[in-house]
C-alpha cells in the first residue's frame, strides 16, 4: 500500500440507486476499511431520474451529491469513473457517453441488450483506453477464487463436465406483478439474461470458452398484473389490469466447450423453494468441485489422488487467511455474505486503476457472455445446435 | 394374505448370475421373510453359460438346480416365470422363447438393444397374455414411492421442471478395462442405456411422457486395455493390448414433456467422486421434491403452502410405517439399502400374478424408455431436437 | 475359504423372535450368500413362549424347528450355539444354562440387568471355554470399521474429544403405551441401557476405556397407558388404565477417558424429529471423524495435514471394495442398510469359531459397558462424578 | 422513522480497535444505510493504548478523533455512549467510569472477569439510569430471532432438551503462541468464558434460566511459545521461550434448566476441523430446532404436527422479508455474514435509546451468564453438581 497522502483518488459517479445501487454504494463505502488500497474511492455523485429518491439515496448511502440526468453526471469533470447499474436498456448510451468523456466505466451485467450493442461498447472503451469492467460479482467470492486456483493448478485435471444452475422462485406466484425485469424492451431477457448470464461468466472464468449450444425456454405464466400507475417500474400489482410477460421465465441449455467438456446450464425463476441457487459442479480427470451461492463460503472438492479408502468430497470453509480476500475480513469460520463480492470487485477495480494494470472481467467478457446468451436464443429459434462463433 | 397351504407357487427360472443375478436371487430368497405374500416363490433353477460359475451360484444363492443353456431352462415345465438378467444382447431371444412357452417374464433393463426389438417383445408378451415386467427397481424404493404419491395427490401442483442426473466415476481411470458394458454390440449403449434409462423411467413414472429431446454425448477415453483372454467378459485388464470403446461415456439431453415441463438429464461414468448419484429434482407450482440414490431413504420436499417464515425443504426419512414398504422392515430410522428395491419389485410381481392384476412397469415401459433413448441418439446425429413419437 | 464339504457346521438355536429375532434370522440366512465362510450356519431351532408366534416365525424366518421352552432348547445336543435376543431380564439365566451345556453364546445387549449378573455370565463363559459375544452390531458397519482403522493408524492423532448421541423420538407421544422397554424389572433401564449402551460400546471400541462419569436423567412422561391385556408386552394401548414408567426417557453424561479425552453422551427417546441418530464425533490432534447411523454408509473425516487451503471434512461413502465388508455387497455407491451389521457380526462369529480365534466383542465388553452404565446411574444418585473402576 | 432533522444524535466513544473494534466500527458505519433509525450514531472517538495503532484505526474505520487514555475518553462531554471492546480485564473500570459520567454503555462479553465485578457493574448502571447492553451479538441474527419466535409462540411446545456446542480449532497447533486470550489474568477464562458464554446466553435467551450445572475442563497443551516482546499481546510466537497456559482449552458441562429441560454445553478450541461451530439443537414436545453459526442464515425446524409421512426437518433460509432484519438487506436467498449481528445490535441499541425503552441483553444478562460460567467452574472444583443460584 502506498502512503495515504500519496494515494490516488478515484472520484465515482454512479447511475442507479435501487438494489444494485445499494450494493455498489456499500462496496465503495466499506472497501477501504478492510482492504489496503493504492487508490481511494471518493463517492462523488449518485444519479437517478426520481429527484426525491436519488436525494434520499445520496444521504443514506453517503454520496456527496446527486444528479437526475445521467448526461450531466458523465459530463462532470470532478468525476473519474462511472458506475452503471441503471436498468439494462440504459447501459449502452450511458457507457458510450462516459467513455467519450474519458471516464473509467464499471457496468452491471448484462452489458447491453444485445450483442451488437455490447460490441460497440467494447470497441469504444478499448479505443478510449479507459478501464472498463462488468460486474460479474460472483467471480470475486473466496470460494470461487479457490475453485479457479484449483483448476488453474491442474488439481482436478482435464475438465469433462460442467453443470450449472441458477434457481430462484420469485415468479411462481401468479400474482407477482409485471415488473421491468419481465419486459423485454427494458430487461432484454428474463432468467436467461439475468441469471444464466452469471453462470455463463463463471463457466468462462473457470474452464474457458463455449463452442456450441442448444437450448429451450418457457414463459410459464404469460400474463401478470400490471403495476399500479403510481408505482413506476417496481412496486405493487394492480388488482384489475394484466399485461403480457415478454421474457423467459426459464432457459436451459446444453453446451460443448472448446476444451471438449460437456456443459449444462439451467436458469429459472420457477424453482419453487430454491431461493438463490447459483451452483456449479465440475468434474475433471483428477477431481471435482461443487459450489452453491446459498452457502457461498463453502467449496466442496474431491481429489482422485487421495487414498482410495479416504477419498471423499471435502467441505472447505473458505474463510481461512490463505483464502483470497478472506483474511481481510474476520477470523476463521466467521462467514461473509453476498455483498462482499461487490467489495472485492471494487477493490480490484481500484487496484488495477492505480497500477494501470489489466482488470478483468472487462467489456470483452460482457461481449462473450452476450454472445453465448444470443447463441442459445438462436438455437431455440432453430431447434438445433448453434456455434457460438457464428454470432 | 391367504393361508400358506392355499398359496400359489411361482416357480422361477433365472438367466444370469453376476451382479444382477445376485441382487435378484437375494430378493427371491428374502421377500417372504418380510412381506405377507399371496404367492410364494420357488427358486427352481438358475442358468449361465459357465458351468462351474452357475453351479457355485446355485449353491450360494439357494437355487434348487442349474442349467447352462437358457433354451433348456425356458422349456422346463416345472417353471412358471423366467427372470432375465443376462447381458442385454440376450434379452430378446430369451424373452421371446420364454413367452412362447407361456412363462411370465421379468426382464432387466434395458429391455432390448433397440426399439424395434423392444416392441417385438412387448407384442409377443401381450399376445401371449403372460405377466411381463422390466426391472426398473428404483421405482420401488419408499422415498420414490412417496415422491410419486405427493405428485399424484397434487401436493406440488403443476410440474415446471424436472432435472435428473445419474453420476458415476468408475471409468475415469484410463486403466479400467474394456468390459462388455463398453462394447456396443453387447451392451447396446453406454451410460445412456445403462443409467439414463433409469432416469428416463423415473421421469415417466413420476411426471409422464416425453415430447421431444435434444442431446450430446462423449466417449472421453476412446481406447482401453482389452480384458485378458481367460477372464471372459469381466475381470482384469490386459497389460498390452487395447481395443476401441464403442459406447458413450456420458450422454446429456434436454427434454420437453407433454405436460409442458422442461427437463434435463445427465448420465455419466466420468463424474469423478460421484459414485452412484441417481438424483432427481422436480419443481411444481405448489412445491418441489429432491432425491438422491446415495441417500435413498431420504426425500426432500418443499411446500409453497407452508407459512412463509417457516417454509423450507423438509428432509423426510422415509422409514416410517406410513411409508410404503418401510413398515415391512425395521423400526423408524433404521435405514434400508440398495437391494431392497429388488425385494419390493419381486414382491409386487408375485402379488400381481396371484391377483392376476396389471403389474407395472411392463414391457410397455421398457419400450417407452427405449424410444426416448433412441430419440436422444437420433437428435445427436441430427444436431437438432427430435420428437419422441417420431420413432 | 475351505471347501464346502470340509466346512464345519454351526447349528444355531435362537431365543427370541421379535425385532431382534428377525434381524438375527436374516443374518444367518443371508450371510453365506455374500461371504466366503469357513463354517456354515444351520438354522436349527427358534424358541419363544407363544407357540403360535414362534411357529409362524420359524416358518417365515427359515428355522428348521421351534421350541417354547428355552430350557429344552439349550439342552438339545443338535445345537452348537445359542443366540439370545429375548427381553433383557432373561439373558442371564439362558446364557448360564447354555454355557453349562457347552454351547457358544451370542447375546443381545445389554448383556444383563446389572453388573453383577454380567460378571457372573462372563466368568461362566470364560471357565467353560465357549465362544461368547455381545451383539454390539454397530461396530460391524463399514464406516465404523473405517473410523476404527483411521484411529488405530494414528491418522487423527491423540484424542481430545468424543461426543456421542443416540437420539430417537418414539416416546414423545404421551399416548405411546407402557411397553416392556419402559418397565425397569424387564428392561433394566430405559434410553440409558438401550441406546447409550451402543454409544458406550462404540466409544470403548474406538478410543478406549472410561475413567469417570457424571450424569443426569429424566422421565419426562411419568405415566402411560397400560397395554391392553390381550396384547402381552407389545401392542396397543389401553384406553383407560395407566401405569408408571419406571425407566429413564433420557440420560446424558460427561466422561473422562483414561487416555485424557473428554467425552459427552446423550441418549434420549424424546428428541422430536430425530429418528435414529446414533452419532459420534471425535477430535484428535491430527484430525477428526464424524458418523451418523441415519447415513450409516458415510464417514466424515478431516485431516489437519491436508494443505491449509484445501482442508475440509471429507464425506467418504464407505462402499468401496477397499472398505471392510463393503466389497461383499454391491458395486461402489450402492448403499447398504441397518441389518447388514448383523450379517457382519454373525460372519465374524462363525469365522472365529472356525479358526478358534478370539472374537470381540465378548461378554467382557458387555461387562465393561454395564460398568459404565451403572457408574452413570450411581453418579446421578450422588450428584457427583464417579470413577468407573469403583464399581 | 422520525425525520432526519429531528433525529437524536448518539455520539459514540469506543475503547478497543482490534477484532471487535473493527466489527463494532463497521456496524456504526453501516447501520444507517440499511436501517431506518430514530437516532443517528456519530462516530466521535476511538481509544487505544498504542498511539499509532489507534490513529490508523480512526482513519481506517471512520472515527472523527482518537484517544490513548480511556479516562480522557469517558470524560469527554461530546460523547453520549461508550462502547467497550478492550480486553476483558479492563471492562469493569472503564464501564464504571463511563457510567459515573452518565454515558450509556455497550460492553463486549464477558461483561467482567468475575461475578462480583459483573454485579457491581450492573448495580452502577441501574443506579445511574443509563442504557446498558452486553454484545451477545448472536441473538441478533435472523435465524436466531426466528428460533426465538417459534419457541415463544409455542410451536415446538415444552422444551425437553437443549444441546449446544461452540467448536473451534485454532489452538490445536502446539506452536500457536501464548496470546492474551490464554492468560487468566487478562482473559478471565479460556474457551469457557470466551465461547461457552455465547452458548449460555443463547440458551437463556431461547429457553430460560439455568438451575444447576456440572462440568469438566482441560488444558490440553499446558505450555506455549511466548509472544515476541515487540508484538505486545498479539502477534508472532517467540522461537525459544515458553509460558504456561492458565486458562481452559475446553470446557463442557451438563445443565438442568428451571423449566425441567436437560442441557449440555461443549466449548473447545481443540475441535480439529471445526472452525466456528456455534450450534444449538432444541427438542420440544411439538417440534425441534437446529442452528449452526457456520451456516448462520439457515434454521432447521421440525414440527410434530406435520402429516406423519411428510414430517422432516425443514431447512429454512432466513433471508425472506418476513424474517427479522433480513428485509433490510438483500433479496431472498442472498445471504448475510457474521458482522451483520453487530449491525443489528447497534441498531436496536440506538432505537431503544431513542425511545427510552428497555433494551436487552443488559448487564443483567451479563451477570446471569457469568453466574453460570462460575457455577460450572465451581462444579469442576467440587466434582459435583452446583446450583446456579448458590452463587
Amino acid at each position: 500500500m502506498v502512503g495515504v497522502s500519496d494515494r490516488k483518488k478515484i472520484r465515482v459517479g454512479m447511475v442507479g440507486y435501487k438494489f444494485m445501487g445499494k450494493a455498489h454504494s456499500h462496496a465503495y463505502k466499506d472497501v477501504g476499511m478492510f482492504f489496503d488500497m493504492d487508490a481511494d474511492y471518493v463517492m462523488r455523485a449518485i444519479c437517478g431520474r426520481n429527484e426525491q429518491g436519488v436525494r434520499e439515496a445520496a444521504a443514506r448511502f453517503g454520496w456527496e451529491s446527486w444528479e437526475t440526468d445521467w448526461r450531466r453526471l458523465v459530463a462532470r469533470d470532478d468525476i473519474d469513473m462511472v458506475d452503471i447499474n441503471a436498468p439494462s436498456d440504459a447501459h449502452k448510451e450511458i457507457a458510450l457517453a462516459a467513455i467519450a468523456n474519458g471516464k473509467h466505466v464499471l457496468c452491471e451485467k448484462p452489458l447491453a441488450l444485445n450483442l451488437a450493442d455490447a460490441r460497440e461498447m467494447l470497441e469504444a472503451a478499448e479505443k478510449a483506453g479507459v478501464k472498463h469492467g462488468v460486474c460479474f460479482n460472483y467471480r470475486f467470492l473466496p470460494a470461487v477464487q479457490l475453485a479457479k486456483k484449483i483448476i488453474d493448478e491442474g488439481k482436478i485435471g482435464d475438465i469433462y463436465h460442467y453443470r450449472a444452475t441458477y434457481l430462484q422462485d420469485w415468479l411462481v406466484d401468479p400474482g407477482a406483478p409485471l415488473a421491468w425485469r419481465l419486459r423485454k424492451e427494458i430487461a432484454g431477457s428474463g432468467a436467461h439474461g439475468d441469471i444464466n448470464a452469471h453462470c455463463i461468466d463463471l463457466a468462462r472464468f473457470l474452464i474457458g470458452e463455449f463452442d456450441r449450444v442448444v437450448g429451450h425456454n418457457r414463459t410459464f405464466i404469460k400474463e401478470r398484473p400490471l403495476l399500479a400507475q403510481s408505482e413506476g417500474l417496481t412496486g405493487r400489482a394492480s388488482a384489475t389490469e394484466k399485461g403480457e410477460v415478454t421474457v423467459d421465465d426459464a432457459t436451459g441449455f446444453l453446451a460443448d466447450f472448446k476444451n471438449g467438456a460437456m456443459g449444462v446450464f439451467i436458469a429459472t425463476r420457477f424453482a419453487t423453494g430454491r431461493k438463490n441457487a447459483n451452483t456449479f459442479e465440475i468434474h475433471g480427470s483428477r477431481g471435482s468441485i461443487r459450489w452453491d451461492l446459498e452457502r457461498l463460503n463453502e467449496l466442496e472438492v474431491y481429489f482422485r489422488d487421495d487414498e482410495p479408502e479416504l477419498a471423499g468430497f471435502r467441505r472447505i470453509l473458505a474463510t481461512e487467511s490463505v483464502h483470497k480476500y478472506a483474511g481481510n475480513w474476520w477470523p476463521t469460520g466467521h462467514i461473509i455474505g453476498y455483498e462482499h463480492g461487490f467489495v472485492h470487485i471494487v477493490y480490484e477495480f481500484a487496484q488495477h486503476i492505480a497500477a494501470d494494470a489489466p482488470f478483468a472481467p472487462t467489456f470483452y467478457d460482457g461481449v462473450k457472455c452476450q454472445q453465448v446468451l444470443e447463441a442459445v436464443d438462436l438455437s431455440i429459434e432453430r431447434g438445433a445446435w448453434v456455434r457460438v462463433d457464428e454470432l
